[in-house]
C-alpha cells in the first residue's frame, strides 16, 4: 500500500514566483486525489509530472480565493483534452454554483459528468468510502465555513499460504479468522503463528490535511495517530495576536496539534507574506514537534 | 511618447509549462493597460516584472476561460495587497456577475473602487478616451460575443521655443497654430519653419489586439497603418477546415489583416497544441507579411 503526497502549491493568499497557492496531490492506495486547488493548478500539475488522468476526486476545504481559484481551468481543460471519466468535487455549499455560471456563460457542455458532493462544515462526516480508503471531512475554524480532510487508506487483507490451507483443510471461517490476524489452533493445539502462514501483509497508511484554521484541538481524535499530517501555520507565535484574529494558526500550535494526533510526521505551510523564508516557523514547530517538514512546491512525501 | 508590450501568456486554450494562456500587458503613453487575462495571470506580472500597481484599466475580450481565468485571482490581490485606486475592466456582459458571485461567497468587500464597463460586441466604439491614449473596441467574429482592441496614443503637441515667443511677441492664436503643426509668417512675410521654432514633437503609436477570430477583413478600417497588430494564428492553412468550422483563423489570414492594415509590425499567437512550434505557423505569414513575430511569453515589443 502506498501513500504519496505532491505539494503543488504552499503559499498563503497570494502567489508568489516560487510558491503558488495551495493545492496538493495525493495518491492514495492507487487512486488519485486533488486537495484543494488554487489558480495555476492545472500549470503545478504539469511542473511536477502529475497526469491529469490520475485525477478522480477533488476536495475543496473551503472558498478563499487560494484554495479553488484554480478549479474551473482545470475543468474546463479536463473538458478540452476529451475528459469522458466522471469527475467529483466534495466542496462547501457555493462551488458548484461558481463553477456552473462560468461553464455556462462560456457556452461550455462538459463531455464528462462533474459530481459536486457538498461538505458539511459543522460536523464530522465520511464523505466517501470504497475499498481502497475512506475520506473524513472535519470542521475547521475558520472566516468561512471550512473543512479538513482525513484520508485512510483500507487495510487490505493479507492471503494464506496455499499449502497451509490444504494441509491443514481450512474451513472458510478458519481462513477468515487467519485473515483477520488471528493465529491457527490446530485439533492437537498445536499453534500457528498468523505471520507464519500469511503473506502481502499491508500496513494502512493515512493523511490529514488541516487546511485554514484557528488552534483546534477538539478535531485531533479525528486523525488520533495519522502517519501524516498538514497544519496550516500562517505565522509565528510572535504573532500570536493576529493568528487569533485571522483565525489562522501559529507554527507552535501546528506542532501541537501534530504531538497530540501522535502524528508520524508533520507539514507546515501557508505562511504569512511577512516570512521570507520559513526558518523561524520550522524552529518553532520543531521545539514541540521534532519531526517537522516545511511545505514547498513540488516537495514529495512518500509515506 | 512610448508603447511597450509585454506578452505574459500567448497559448491557446490550455496552458503548457512555458506558454500560458492569454494575457499581454500594455504600457501607453506611461499608463498601463492589461488585455485579457488568463489564469496565472498574476503570476505572469511577477514573472516579468510587471508591477500590480501599474495596472488601471483591464480589457477582456470574451468569456472563454482562456482569456479571463485569472481576473478574479488578480483582483482578489490587489484587495489583499491594500489597493486603494480604482481598477475599471471593460468587458462583454456576464464577467461582472461571476466576480461578482465569487468575492460575495468569498465574503470579500473590495476596498478598492470595481468598475465594470460593458463592451459592446456588434459595434465599433471608444470605449475610453483621456488626454492620453484613446481605446476602441470593434467586433470579432467567434463562437461568443467578442470584441479586439485598438489602443492608440494621444498626439502630444510640441512645445515652441520660449524665446521666439519673446522675440516675435506671439499672441496665443499665432502659438496654438504653431503647436498644430503650421509654419509661422511674421509681419515682413518672413516663414518660419515650424520644426525650426518647436521642440519634443511626438510621434502617436497604436496598437491593435484581435483575439481569438474567424478572418474578418471588415474590421481593418479600425485600425489602419497601425504600428503594432496581435492576430490570433490557431492554424496554418493546412487546418483551414478547422479555422473556418471553430472560427478561429489561419497564419495566413493573420498576416493578410496585417497586409490590409498597413501595419508595421505583426504578432501572431494562440497557436494550437497540435503544432510543438511556431516554425510553419510563422512561415505561411512572413509569406503575406515578413515583419512578422511569434508570440512568446515574457517577450516585449517596443514601439
Amino acid at each position: 500500500m502506498s501513500l504519496k503526497l505532491t505539494l503543488l502549491g504552499s503559499n498563503s493568499a497570494i502567489p508568489s514566483v516560487n510558491r503558488w497557492t495551495t493545492s496538493q496531490f495525493l495518491s492514495i492506495n492507487g487512486c488519485g486525489v486533488l486537495i484543494d486547488c488554487g489558480e495555476g493548478c492545472q500549470i503545478r500539475l504539469k511542473n511536477f509530472g502529475v497526469r491529469f488522468n490520475s485525477i478522480n476526486q477533488i476536495y475543496i476545504s473551503h472558498l478563499h480565493g487560494d484554495h479553488f481559484f484554480g478549479l474551473v481551468g482545470l475543468i474546463s481543460s479536463f473538458h478540452l483534452l476529451g475528459r469522458k471519466i466522471p469527475l467529483t468535487v466534495f466542496c462547501p455549499n457555493g462551488l458548484k454554483q461558481i463553477i456552473d455560471l462560468q461553464l455556462e456563460l462560456s457556452l461550455t457542455k462538459l463531455n464528462y459528468e462533474l459530481i459536486f458532493i457538498e461538505t458539511n462544515p459543522l460536523e464530522v462526516n465520511v464523505v466517501y468510502d470504497c475499498d481502497k480508503y475512506s475520506v473524513t471531512s472535519f470542521p475547521l475554524l475558520h472566516s468561512l465555513p471550512t473543512t479538513g480532510f482525513f484520508f485512510k487508506e483500507k487495510y487490505k487483507q493479507p492471503n494464506i499460504k496455499k499449502n497451509f490451507i490444504i494441509e491443514h483443510n481450512l474451513s472458510i471461517e478458519e481462513i477468515q479468522k487467519l485473515k483477520a490476524g488471528k493465529d491457527y489452533v490446530d485439533e492437537n493445539g498445536e499453534i500457528f503463528k498468523n505471520e507464519d502462514v500469511t503473506y502481502n501483509k499491508s500496513i494502512a497508511k493515512s493523511y490529514a490535511y488541516c487546511s485554514d484554521t484557528r488552534f483546534c484541538p477538539e478535531i485531533v481524535p479525528v486523525f488520533q495517530n495519522t502517519d501524516l499530517i498538514y497544519h496550516e501555520a500562517t505565522y509565528t507565535s510572535a504573532f500570536q495576536h493576529l493568528a487569533e484574529e485571522r483565525l489562522h494558526s501559529t507554527a507552535k500550535e501546528a506542532a501541537i496539534i501534530a504531538k497530540m494526533a501522535n502524528a508520524k510526521q508533520l507539514i507546515i505551510g501557508h505562511f504569512s507574506k511577512r516570512y521570507s523564508n520559513s526558518a523561524d516557523l520550522l524552529i518553532e514547530a520543531q521545539e514541540v514537534f521534532p519531526n517537522t517538514i516545511v511545505a514547498e512546491d513540488g516537495l514529495v512525501i512518500d509515506c
